[in-house]
C-alpha cells in the first residue's frame, strides 16, 4: 500500500495541494485575538485547532496539564535625570488586550538605584565596566538582549549585585514595542522537574529549593528601545567601548550633570499561579508500523497575536492537515504513525511540548522515529533550519523537492546553497523552542525549519495578522513553502521503507567538534578517546549505509525481510539515544544529551558538547592538574556516548 | 519455520535429549581444580568452555575486561583467653590450591581488642548489646552470617565504632569450612561505576570519594565454625537472649576468668589489583527477530573447585549448549537470538555480568526479552525459584512439563507446589546472582531458577565434585532438570510467537505490596495515588492479554499481522523498563528499578519498593511532617514508575 511508485505520486500531490489562500485564511482565524497561554481566549485557539482536525477526519486529542505560569500585576519605572526632571517611562504598548509587558517568573519587588547601562550584561561587559572603574553593585541595570537567553542577562546581573534589570532589543522599527520573555532557568513546568504535570500529580512546594533555583531573586522587565532611549541618552557613556555603541538607541555622552547620575524607581508585582494549558493532537495511524511514530509540532500560545510567533506555524500545520485529508481520500495511508501537534505555553519555557515529552517518556524512547519542530514559520525572507546530523541529507533532498517563494524557477534548495554552495543547518542544542525536550531529554532525531530571522515585532503587542501580510509574506507563499517542506519531511519519515537518515553526517559533524575541541584545549587534554569513538562511529555509520542500500535494491518481502527493514531501521531511530547519559549535565541533570544541550557557560567558544565547554570554564577556577582531571572526565563521558550511540547503531551485542 | 508444531517437537526433544552422564562430565571437568576470578587455572576453564561452544558449531566470543579484584596475602589471628593462654587461631582450611580464606576488598590493617559476639551484627543486636551494658566501640566483634549481605555487617560495625569484624556461618557439617564473600558495597567493577571496564576506559582513581565509599574501613575475615568457637567459648555470654544460642557453635557461659575478657590480635594484609576477567558468550542467531535478545546465564568463576557454586549451573548451560546443538541438527534455528553467557568474577560482585550490561546498555534495554540466570543449579532437593512476575505463569507451565528428578511419576510443578498449592517464587530484589544488573540496571525481566538451598560447603574449599556426587545430587538427576527447565524457559522465550509474559501477575503482586505497605504506614500518608496507579497498570495488562488471545488465533500472516504481532511483543517487552526511574534510588542510584533494588535498610518490613523502604527509615529521624513528605515523595516516584509501566503496556502516546 505504500510502494515506492504510489508514495510518490503522493508526494507531488502534497506539494501540489500547497495553498497560499487556506493557510492565510487560518491565520487570519487564529489571531483574531491576544491568546496568552492559560487565559481564556486561548481555549478558543484550542477549539479551534481541535475542531480543524476532527472536522477533516483526524483522531483528535486535547491534552491537558496545569503548570505553573506567571503574568504581570503592576510594573512602573520613574526616572530621576541628571537635570533633576522625574519621568515616568512607559511600559506599555497600549494594545487592547495584550498583556502587559513583563518577564514571566520574574519575582516581584521594588529596586531604587543608579541606572547603569551593561551592553549585552555578558561577563566580559561586567568586566568592561569594572575596568572603567564602574560599581553596578546596587545599582539597576540597562541591557540590550543579545544572544544568549534572558534568564541568563538576569543571572549574571544578579551575581554582580545589581537590584533590576531592565532589558531592551535593539531594534530600527516599533520603537514602540516590548519584547516579552520568559526569565525561568530550564523548560516545562517548574513544579514537575522530570514528571507530567496531569491532574493530581505531585506538584513541589513553591518553596522547594529545586522550585527556587528555576527563578531569579532580582525583578527584571522588558523595555522597548523608545524608553531605554529616556534612560540611556540621559547616562554619561562617553567612556564606553565603541562595540558598545552600536545600539539602536541614542546613548548620552555628556558628563554627568548637576543632578548626578540618573536614579531608577522600579516596581514589579507579579502573580504565579497554576493554570491550565491544553496541546492538541492529531493522530494518522500507521498501517504496517502504527508503533513507530513521526511527530510533528508547533505552538499555539502567544505573547500577543502571534501571527508571526507561533501562529504562522499553525497556520502551516493545518494546512498541512487539509493536504493529508486529501491524501487520504486518494487512498493514503502512512507506513509509520503521523502525529500533528499544537502546543500550549512555550513562551513559558516550552511547558506543553516538554510535559508531553516527560509523559510519554517511555514510548517515545523506544518508538520516536523523529520530531519535526515549526514555530515561526515566516519572520521574512530566507530559508533556515536545524537539525540534528542524520536528517541533514533529508534537508537537503527535500528543499529540492519544493519551489523557492522568492526566485522563479529556483528551489528552496537552489537558494538555500547559493551564497556558499551548502546548506547551512543549525544544531539543536540551544533552549528556544519544542524541539529541546524531544532532543536534548529524550533523544529524539528532530529538525527545526523556518522562513526568515530577526523579525521586528518579536514578542511585542504589534505581531499582528497586519504585519504578516504588509511585510512578513504577503503573498503567503512563504507559508505555502514552509507548509510543504515540513509535510515532505514528515511523508519521507512517515513512508520511506527504510528511514532516510545518514550517520555518516553526524559522524562527520562530530569530527569537526572535535578538531575545534582540540584547537581550544591545544594539547593540554588528550582527545585520543575521543578519536578512536569517532572512528567507530563513522564506521557503523558506513557500514549500515551499504547494509541499507543492499535493503532496498531487495524485492522480496518475506516475513524474514520486512523483519530485517524493521531491525535496520530500529537501529537507525536508536543511535541517537545513544548520545543520552542517565546521568545528564552536572548542575542541570534533567538535559540528558551530551552533544547538544545547554551549557551554563553561555559565552563558551564551544557549542555543543556542553558538558565539556563547562568543565572548561570550571577549569579556569582550577589548579592545573585539577582543571584538565575535570575536562577529562567531561570527555570520557562523551566518549561513552559516542560509543554507546555507534553500538545502537551496529545493533548487536558485543 | 519456527511454527507451533515445529516448536512443540523441538522442545520435546530438548527434555528427552536431557543427559546425567554428560552434565556430570562436565561439572568434573570444570572442577578439577579451584578457578578463583583473575588467576590462572581460571583461564582453563575459559577455554574449556570457550571450545565447548566452538566444538558445538556456535559462534563464540570471549570478552575480555579489566576489573579491580581483590586477594589475600597475608592474615593473622591470635586470642588471649581470660585463663590466660594465648592461642593462634586456624584461618585456612588447608588444601591445596585453594586461596586462603578472606573477605574480598576488605582493607588491609591490625585490630587490637576485646572480642564481642554480636549475633547476627544487625542493629537491634546492637541495641540488645547497648541494653546489657556491653561497649562494642574499640572491640572486635564476632557475628555469625545472618540474612544480609557481609557489605552490610561491616559497614554497622563500622557505624559502631567496631575495629575488626570475624564472621563465621552456622553449620551443622564442615566446621573447619570458612565462608569467603565480598565486602564491596554495590556491584561491578569499582573503579568504572556505570560503564564498562574495558581495555582503555577511564578508571577511577583508588583514593576517588566514589570509590572509597564502596569499601569497609575496617579489616574483616570469615571464621570457620570451629576458628569461631575457640573464640566464643571462651566468653561471657551468659546473659546474651536465648535467641542468640541457636548458634552451631558453642558459647561460653562462665563468667570472665581471672584473666579478664578474651582479647583479639587481628591482622590482614590485601592486595587490590586490577585483573584481567572473561565473559564466554555462545550466540544463536534468530531467523525471524535477531534483533531480540533471550539471555541464558551463570558464572564460571569460583572461591574453590566450584562444584556447586557455580559450576553446577554451568555444567547445566554446556549441557544446555549440546542440547541446542542437536535441535540445530534437526532443522531448529530460534525465532529470536539466544545468548549462552558464561560470566566473570561474580563473587567479587556480580563483575563480569555487571560489565557487560553497562557496556550493551542501549541494545538491552531496547532489545532485551529476558535474563535467565542460573547460579548454583543444585545445592541439594527441591526446586526453587525467582522471577520479574510477568514470567510466573512461564515458570508454572514449563516446571509442569519437567520430571521430577526425586519423585517418581511427579512433574516438578507437583513437588513445588505440593506444600500450599502454589509455586513459592521469589523476587529479585537482592545483589546475590548475575540477574542484578540485568533486572535493577535494564529492567530486563528475568528468572532465577535452582535446586536446594543452604548446602554446608558454601564458599568453602570443600565445595567440590565429590561433595556434588556424595550428597549434592548424586545421580545428576537434578542438574538434568535444571537443564530441561531452564533450557525450555529458554526455548518457549526465544520461539513463541507471542511472548510468555503475564503482567496481571504483575499487577496482583504490585497490588500485594501496596497492601502490605498500607498496612505498615497505617493510614499515616495517603497510596490513593498507588492504588490508582496499579489499577490503571492492572487494565492494561488485563487488556494486552485480550489482544494477545485475539493474535494467537489468528491465522493470516500478511505483513501488517506480522508487525501486529512484533508491536504486541515489544510492549510486552518494554513495560518492565517503565519501573526504571532515570534518577535512581536515592544514595545509590545506580539502581533505577523502583520496585525491586537494594534498600539501604536491610532490616526493613519492606522486600522492594526500596526507595520507600529506606524513606520509611529515614523518617524515623525526622518531625512527623518532614518524614511524611520524604516517604510520600518517594511514593509518588513509584506511582509515576507503575505508570510508565503501564504506559509502556499500551504502546500508545497520550
Ligand atoms: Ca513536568
Ligand atoms: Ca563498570
Ligand atoms: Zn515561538
Ligand atoms: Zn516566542
Ligand atoms: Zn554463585
Ligand atoms: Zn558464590
Amino acid at each position: 500500500t505504500s510502494s515506492l511508485r504510489n508514495s510518490v505520486r503522493y508526494r507531488q500531490f502534497l506539494l501540489s495541494s500547497a495553498s497560499n489562500y487556506t493557510v492565510a485564511s487560518y491565520l487570519r482565524s487564529l489571531t483574531l485575538h491576544p491568546h496568552l497561554a492559560g487565559t481564556e481566549p486561548s481555549s478558543e485557539t484550542v477549539r479551534y485547532v481541535e475542531s480543524h482536525f476532527r472536522d477533516l477526519g483526524f483522531e483528535t486529542h486535547s491534552i491537558r496539564y496545569d503548570a505553573l505560569l506567571s503574568y504581570p500585576k503592576y510594573a512602573s519605572l520613574t526616572a530621576r535625570l541628571p537635570n533633576g526632571s522625574v519621568v515616568q517611562i512607559p511600559l506599555s504598548e497600549n494594545v487592547e488586550g495584550v498583556v502587559n509587558p513583563y518577564h514571566a517568573y520574574s519575582p516581584s519587588g521594588t529596586a531604587y538605584g543608579v541606572a547603569v547601562f551593561v551592553n549585552y550584561g555578558r561577563d566580559e561587559d561586567y568586566r568592561t565596566l569594572a575596568a572603567m572603574g564602574v560599581t553596578v553593585a546596587g545599582c539597576i541595570a540597562v541591557a540590550r538582549k543579545g544572544e544568549f537567553p534572558r534568564s541568563v542577562v538576569v543571572a549574571k546581573a544578579e551575581a554582580n549585585g545589581v537590584k533590576g534589570v531592565l532589558l531592551y532589543t535593539d531594534s530600527d522599527g516599533y520603537r514602540q514595542g516590548f519584547e516579552r520573555g520568559t526569565v525561568m532557568r530550564g523548560i516545562g513546568d517548574p513544579l514537575s522537574p522530570g514528571w507530567a504535570a496531569i491532574d493530581g500529580a505531585e506538584r513541589l512546594n513553591l518553596n522547594d529549593s529545586e522550585v527556587l533555583r528555576k527563578f531569579p531573586k532580582i525583578p527584571s522587565m522588558p523595555l522597548s528601545a523608545e524608553a531605554a532611549e529616556i534612560i540611556l541618552s540621559s547616562l554619561d557613556t562617553a567612556s564606553v567601548p565603541p562595540e558598545w555603541r552600536d545600539t539602536t538607541v541614542k546613548l548620552g555622552t555628556a558628563a554627568v550633570g548637576p543632578g548626578g547620575p540618573t536614579y531608577l524607581n522600579f516596581t514589579y508585582q507579579a502573580e504565579k499561579k497554576i493554570a491550565t494549558i491544553h496541546n492538541v493532537l492529531a493522530v494518522i495511524k500507521g498501517l504496517e508500523e502504527p508503533d513507530r511514530f513521526v511527530i510533528m509540532g508547533n505552538h499555539r500560545d502567544a505573547w500577543s497575536f502571534g501571527a508571526v510567533d507561533p501562529n504562522s506555524g499553525t497556520a502551516a500545520l493545518l494546512d498541512i492537515a487539509r493536504r493529508f485529508s486529501l491524501l487520504r481520500k486518494l487512498g493514503w495511508s502512512p507506513r509509520r504513525t503521523l502525529l500533528l501537534c499544537s502546543w500550549d505555553a512555550e513562551e513559558f519555557g516550552m511547558i506543553g511540548s516538554t510535559e508531553w515529552v516527560e509523559q510519554n517518556i517511555v514510548n517515545l524512547g523506544t518508538k520516536a522515529v523523529a520530531y519535526l519542530n515549526v514555530d515561526c514559520a515566516v519572520q521574512g525572507p530566507g530559508f533556515f533550519s536545524g537539525a540534528t546530523p542524520q536528517l541533514d541529507d533529508l534537508l537537503h533532498e527535500v528543499t529540492a523537492q519544493v519551489e523557492d517563494p522568492d526566485v522563479k524557477g529556483a528551489t528552496v534548495y537552489d537558494t538555500w546553497t547559493a551564497t556558499n554552495g551548502i546548506g547551512n543547518i543549525e544544531r539543536l542544542g540551544a533552549l528556544n523552542s519544542d524541539f529541546a525536550a524531544f532532543v536534548q531529554h529524550a533523544g529524539v532525531p528532530s529538525i527545526d525549519v523556518y522562513y526568515g530571522r530577526d523579525f521586528p515585532v518579536y514578542h511585542t503587542a504589534f505581531d499582528t495578522y497586519d504585519w504578516m501580510a504588509s511585510y512578513g509574506d504577503p503573498l503567503f507563499h512563504r507559508h505555502a513553502a514552509v507548509g510543504s517542506i515540513w509535510g515532505l519531511l514528515a511523508l519521507r519519515l512517515a513512508d520511506d521503507l527504510i528511514l532516510p537518515f545518514s550517520y555518516v553526517s553526524y559522524a562527520n559533524q562530530l569530527q569537526a567538534y572535535r578538531d575545534i575541541l582540540n584547537d581550544i584545549l591545544d594539547g593540554s587534554v588528550s582527545l585520543q578517546s575521543l578519536s578512536t569513538s569517532i572512528h567507530e562511529f563513522k564506521s557503523a555509520a558506513e557500514e549500515i549505509e551499504k547494509e541499507a542500500k543492499r535493503l532496498r535494491e531487495q524485492e522480496t518481502f518475506t516475513a524474514v525481510a520486512l523483519f530485517q527493514t524493521r531491525a535496520l531501521n530500529d537501529r537507525l531511530m536508536l543511535a541517537e539515544r545513544g548520545f543520552l547519559d542517565v546521568d545528564g549535565l552536572r548542575g542541570h541533570t534533567w538535559f540528558k544529551h551530551l552533544v547538544y544541550g545547554p551549557s551554563s557557560d553561555y559565552e563558551s567558544a564551544l557549542a555543543y558538547f556542553p558538558g565539556i565547554a563547562d568543565a572548561i570554564s570550571e577549569s579556569m577556577k582550577m589548579n592545573q592538574s585539577e582543571g584538565q582531571g575535570v575536562i577529562q572526565h567531561e570527555i570520557w563521558r562523551v566518549v561513552r556516548a559516542i560509543t554507546r550511540a555507534a553500538a545502537a547503531l551496529k545493533g548487536e551485542l558485543s
